[in-house]
Protein backbone atom coordinates (compact mmCIF):
# COMPACT_ATOMS: atom_id res chain seq x y z
CA UNK A 1 0.00 0.00 0.00
CA UNK A 2 1.44 3.19 -1.04
CA UNK A 3 1.85 5.59 2.10
CA UNK A 4 2.85 9.37 2.43
CA UNK A 5 4.13 10.85 5.64
CA UNK A 6 5.08 14.32 6.93
CA UNK A 7 6.43 15.50 9.76
CA UNK A 8 6.04 19.36 11.19
CA UNK A 9 7.60 21.16 14.07
CA UNK A 10 6.45 23.97 16.16
CA UNK A 11 8.42 26.83 16.04
CA UNK A 12 7.31 30.20 17.89
CA UNK A 13 4.72 31.99 18.21
CA UNK A 14 1.43 30.17 16.00
CA UNK A 15 4.23 28.85 13.21
CA UNK A 16 5.34 25.69 12.02
CA UNK A 17 7.63 24.25 9.91
CA UNK A 18 6.56 21.24 7.52
CA UNK A 19 9.17 18.22 6.70
CA UNK A 20 7.93 17.31 3.09
CA UNK A 21 10.79 14.70 1.83
CA UNK A 22 13.97 17.24 2.09
CA UNK A 23 11.83 19.92 1.65
CA UNK A 24 10.91 22.64 4.44
CA UNK A 25 8.02 24.81 4.01
CA UNK A 26 6.80 27.19 6.78
CA UNK A 27 3.32 28.11 7.75
CA UNK A 28 2.10 30.38 10.04
CA UNK A 29 -1.46 31.85 11.55
CA UNK A 30 -2.39 34.98 9.36
CA UNK A 31 -4.14 37.05 12.57
CA UNK A 32 -3.05 39.28 14.59
CA UNK A 33 -0.59 37.07 16.15
CA UNK A 34 1.56 36.19 13.16
CA UNK A 35 5.22 36.36 12.78
CA UNK A 36 5.23 36.57 8.84
CA UNK A 37 7.29 33.12 8.59
CA UNK A 38 5.09 31.59 6.13
CA UNK A 39 1.29 30.92 4.52
CA UNK A 40 -1.81 30.23 5.82
CA UNK A 41 -1.95 25.96 5.99
CA UNK A 42 -5.34 26.36 4.63
CA UNK A 43 -4.37 28.73 1.44
CA UNK A 44 -1.51 25.74 1.27
CA UNK A 45 -4.01 23.57 0.30
CA UNK A 46 -5.22 25.75 -2.85
CA UNK A 47 -1.41 25.58 -3.86
CA UNK A 48 -1.34 21.95 -3.71
CA UNK A 49 -4.33 21.91 -6.05
CA UNK A 50 -2.71 24.41 -8.22
CA UNK A 51 0.33 22.44 -8.53
CA UNK A 52 -1.09 19.00 -8.85
CA UNK A 53 -3.56 20.11 -12.29
CA UNK A 54 -0.47 22.05 -13.28
CA UNK A 55 1.95 19.33 -13.39
CA UNK A 56 -0.90 17.08 -14.83
CA UNK A 57 -1.17 19.69 -18.13
CA UNK A 58 2.34 19.81 -18.51
CA UNK A 59 3.11 16.35 -18.37
CA UNK A 60 -0.09 15.72 -21.21
CA UNK A 61 1.52 19.02 -23.44
CA UNK A 62 4.65 17.08 -23.20
CA UNK A 63 3.52 13.65 -23.93
CA UNK A 64 1.33 15.59 -27.11
CA UNK A 65 4.24 17.37 -28.10
CA UNK A 66 2.31 21.00 -27.65
CA UNK A 67 4.43 23.76 -27.31
CA UNK A 68 3.38 26.13 -24.63
CA UNK A 69 4.09 29.42 -22.78
CA UNK A 70 3.10 31.79 -20.13
CA UNK A 71 1.26 29.35 -18.10
CA UNK A 72 -0.36 30.44 -14.62
CA UNK A 73 -2.56 29.02 -12.74
CA UNK A 74 -4.68 31.12 -10.65
CA UNK A 75 -6.94 29.62 -7.85
CA UNK A 76 -9.98 31.73 -6.56
CA UNK A 77 -11.59 29.52 -3.71
CA UNK A 78 -15.07 31.04 -1.32
CA UNK A 79 -15.03 29.76 1.95
CA UNK A 80 -18.05 28.86 4.18
CA UNK A 81 -19.74 31.24 6.88
CA UNK A 82 -19.89 28.70 9.87
CA UNK A 83 -16.91 27.06 11.33
CA UNK A 84 -14.66 25.12 10.64
CA UNK A 85 -14.54 27.02 7.31
CA UNK A 86 -13.91 24.99 4.51
CA UNK A 87 -13.56 25.87 0.98
CA UNK A 88 -17.33 25.50 -0.53
CA UNK A 89 -16.37 26.98 -4.21
CA UNK A 90 -13.48 27.02 -6.27
CA UNK A 91 -12.32 28.51 -9.77
CA UNK A 92 -9.32 26.96 -11.56
CA UNK A 93 -8.19 29.17 -13.95
CA UNK A 94 -5.36 28.86 -16.38
CA UNK A 95 -3.79 31.12 -18.95
CA UNK A 96 -2.10 29.74 -21.62
CA UNK A 97 0.36 30.58 -24.87
CA UNK A 98 -0.04 28.05 -27.32
CA UNK A 99 -0.83 27.91 -31.34
CA UNK A 100 -4.47 28.49 -31.97
CA UNK A 101 -4.19 25.06 -33.20
CA UNK A 102 -3.00 23.60 -30.66
CA UNK A 103 -5.71 25.33 -27.88
CA UNK A 104 -7.87 22.09 -28.36
CA UNK A 105 -5.15 19.49 -27.10
CA UNK A 106 -5.00 21.91 -23.94
CA UNK A 107 -8.56 22.07 -23.44
CA UNK A 108 -8.05 17.73 -23.63
CA UNK A 109 -4.96 18.01 -21.08
CA UNK A 110 -6.94 19.90 -18.41
CA UNK A 111 -10.27 17.55 -18.95
CA UNK A 112 -7.78 14.75 -18.45
CA UNK A 113 -6.38 15.88 -15.42
CA UNK A 114 -9.68 17.25 -14.04
CA UNK A 115 -11.04 13.58 -14.78
CA UNK A 116 -8.59 11.08 -14.55
CA UNK A 117 -4.89 11.81 -13.11
CA UNK A 118 -5.85 14.92 -10.47
CA UNK A 119 -5.91 13.46 -7.02
CA UNK A 120 -6.43 16.72 -5.32
CA UNK A 121 -8.58 17.80 -7.72
CA UNK A 122 -10.45 14.49 -6.62
CA UNK A 123 -10.36 14.90 -3.34
CA UNK A 124 -11.75 18.56 -3.49
CA UNK A 125 -14.83 17.52 -5.15
CA UNK A 126 -15.97 15.92 -1.64
CA UNK A 127 -16.27 19.04 -0.35
CA UNK A 128 -16.66 21.74 -2.88
CA UNK A 129 -18.05 22.72 -6.65
CA UNK A 130 -14.74 22.66 -8.31
CA UNK A 131 -15.25 25.35 -12.17
CA UNK A 132 -12.56 25.24 -14.55
CA UNK A 133 -12.01 27.42 -17.65
CA UNK A 134 -9.06 28.38 -19.80
CA UNK A 135 -7.90 31.69 -21.27
CA UNK A 136 -5.64 31.38 -24.60
CA UNK A 137 -2.96 34.58 -24.34
CA UNK B 1 -18.45 36.36 1.64
CA UNK B 2 -14.21 35.54 2.84
CA UNK B 3 -12.38 34.00 -0.64
CA UNK B 4 -8.66 32.88 -0.46
CA UNK B 5 -6.78 33.70 -3.47
CA UNK B 6 -3.25 32.31 -4.85
CA UNK B 7 -1.70 32.17 -8.36
CA UNK B 8 1.12 29.78 -9.66
CA UNK B 9 3.85 29.93 -12.05
CA UNK B 10 5.16 27.39 -14.14
CA UNK B 11 8.64 27.32 -14.02
CA UNK B 12 10.44 24.56 -15.96
CA UNK B 13 9.86 20.57 -16.01
CA UNK B 14 7.16 19.73 -14.32
CA UNK B 15 8.02 22.54 -11.72
CA UNK B 16 5.60 25.30 -10.27
CA UNK B 17 5.86 28.02 -7.98
CA UNK B 18 2.85 28.97 -5.77
CA UNK B 19 2.44 32.42 -4.93
CA UNK B 20 0.23 32.69 -1.77
CA UNK B 21 0.22 36.38 -0.20
CA UNK B 22 4.14 37.26 0.36
CA UNK B 23 5.64 33.64 0.32
CA UNK B 24 6.42 31.82 -2.71
CA UNK B 25 6.27 27.87 -2.32
CA UNK B 26 8.10 25.75 -5.34
CA UNK B 27 6.36 22.02 -6.21
CA UNK B 28 7.81 19.70 -8.45
CA UNK B 29 6.73 15.96 -9.42
CA UNK B 30 8.41 13.02 -7.24
CA UNK B 31 8.86 10.71 -10.76
CA UNK B 32 11.80 10.43 -12.62
CA UNK B 33 11.22 13.67 -14.29
CA UNK B 34 11.94 15.76 -10.90
CA UNK B 35 14.19 18.40 -10.39
CA UNK B 36 14.01 18.19 -7.19
CA UNK B 37 12.36 22.18 -6.86
CA UNK B 38 10.01 21.42 -4.07
CA UNK B 39 7.80 18.37 -2.36
CA UNK B 40 4.66 17.04 -4.24
CA UNK B 41 1.11 18.85 -4.22
CA UNK B 42 -0.54 16.28 -3.33
CA UNK B 43 1.97 15.75 0.42
CA UNK B 44 1.78 19.63 0.51
CA UNK B 45 -2.31 18.39 1.48
CA UNK B 46 -0.62 17.07 4.73
CA UNK B 47 1.29 19.68 5.38
CA UNK B 48 -1.59 21.85 5.23
CA UNK B 49 -3.17 19.37 7.94
CA UNK B 50 -0.78 19.56 10.40
CA UNK B 51 -0.22 23.20 10.26
CA UNK B 52 -3.99 23.85 10.61
CA UNK B 53 -4.70 21.71 13.76
CA UNK B 54 -0.93 22.43 14.90
CA UNK B 55 -1.89 26.44 14.95
CA UNK B 56 -5.22 25.25 16.85
CA UNK B 57 -3.93 23.52 19.26
CA UNK B 58 -0.86 25.76 20.40
CA UNK B 59 -3.57 29.07 20.21
CA UNK B 60 -5.97 27.11 22.54
CA UNK B 61 -2.99 25.79 24.88
CA UNK B 62 -1.89 29.77 24.79
CA UNK B 63 -5.44 30.65 26.25
CA UNK B 64 -5.36 27.95 28.75
CA UNK B 65 -1.71 29.45 29.97
CA UNK B 66 -0.49 25.70 29.44
CA UNK B 67 3.41 25.75 28.72
CA UNK B 68 4.22 22.85 26.53
CA UNK B 69 7.42 22.37 24.30
CA UNK B 70 8.77 19.54 21.95
CA UNK B 71 5.63 19.48 19.97
CA UNK B 72 5.57 18.03 16.84
CA UNK B 73 2.84 16.67 14.49
CA UNK B 74 3.40 13.54 12.37
CA UNK B 75 1.14 12.47 9.67
CA UNK B 76 0.83 8.99 7.90
CA UNK B 77 -1.70 8.51 4.89
CA UNK B 78 -2.38 5.94 3.32
CA UNK B 79 -3.82 6.39 -0.83
CA UNK B 80 -6.41 4.60 -2.98
CA UNK B 81 -5.14 1.65 -5.63
CA UNK B 82 -6.84 3.27 -8.64
CA UNK B 83 -6.60 6.37 -10.06
CA UNK B 84 -6.71 9.17 -9.17
CA UNK B 85 -4.99 8.17 -5.87
CA UNK B 86 -6.44 9.98 -2.92
CA UNK B 87 -6.05 9.81 0.67
CA UNK B 88 -8.30 7.19 2.18
CA UNK B 89 -6.60 6.94 5.65
CA UNK B 90 -5.28 9.68 7.52
CA UNK B 91 -3.38 9.30 10.88
CA UNK B 92 -2.51 12.32 12.56
CA UNK B 93 0.00 12.12 15.13
CA UNK B 94 0.70 14.89 17.79
CA UNK B 95 4.09 14.61 20.07
CA UNK B 96 4.10 16.94 23.12
CA UNK B 97 5.68 17.64 26.11
CA UNK B 98 3.59 19.18 29.68
CA UNK B 99 3.00 18.20 33.07
CA UNK B 100 1.60 15.66 33.85
CA UNK B 101 -1.70 17.38 35.20
CA UNK B 102 -1.99 19.43 31.96
CA UNK B 103 -2.49 16.26 29.84
CA UNK B 104 -6.45 16.57 29.92
CA UNK B 105 -5.83 19.66 28.68
CA UNK B 106 -3.93 18.82 25.59
CA UNK B 107 -6.67 16.16 24.87
CA UNK B 108 -9.77 18.99 24.96
CA UNK B 109 -7.10 21.57 22.51
CA UNK B 110 -6.89 18.39 19.98
CA UNK B 111 -10.65 17.89 20.70
CA UNK B 112 -11.50 21.52 20.07
CA UNK B 113 -9.85 21.66 16.61
CA UNK B 114 -10.79 17.65 15.40
CA UNK B 115 -14.76 18.93 16.03
CA UNK B 116 -14.86 22.74 16.07
CA UNK B 117 -11.90 24.77 14.43
CA UNK B 118 -9.96 23.22 11.79
CA UNK B 119 -11.47 23.56 8.98
CA UNK B 120 -8.46 21.41 6.95
CA UNK B 121 -9.48 18.61 8.82
CA UNK B 122 -13.51 18.90 8.63
CA UNK B 123 -12.52 18.72 4.04
CA UNK B 124 -9.98 16.11 5.00
CA UNK B 125 -13.07 14.23 7.13
CA UNK B 126 -15.01 14.56 3.56
CA UNK B 127 -12.63 11.84 1.59
CA UNK B 128 -10.71 10.46 4.13
CA UNK B 129 -11.30 8.70 7.88
CA UNK B 130 -8.78 10.50 10.24
CA UNK B 131 -7.42 9.04 13.46
CA UNK B 132 -5.58 11.03 16.49
CA UNK B 133 -3.29 10.09 18.85
CA UNK B 134 -1.46 12.23 21.40
CA UNK B 135 2.14 10.56 22.59
CA UNK B 136 2.99 12.61 25.95
CA UNK B 137 6.77 12.60 25.93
Amino acid sequence: MNTHKISSNFISGLSFTAKIDQYHVEMDTTDENTQNLGPSPKKLMLASLAGCTGIDVVSILNKMKVNFSDLKIDIHASLTEEHPQIYNEVFIHYFIKVREEDQAKVQKAVDLSKDKYCGVSAMFQSFAKLNWKINFL
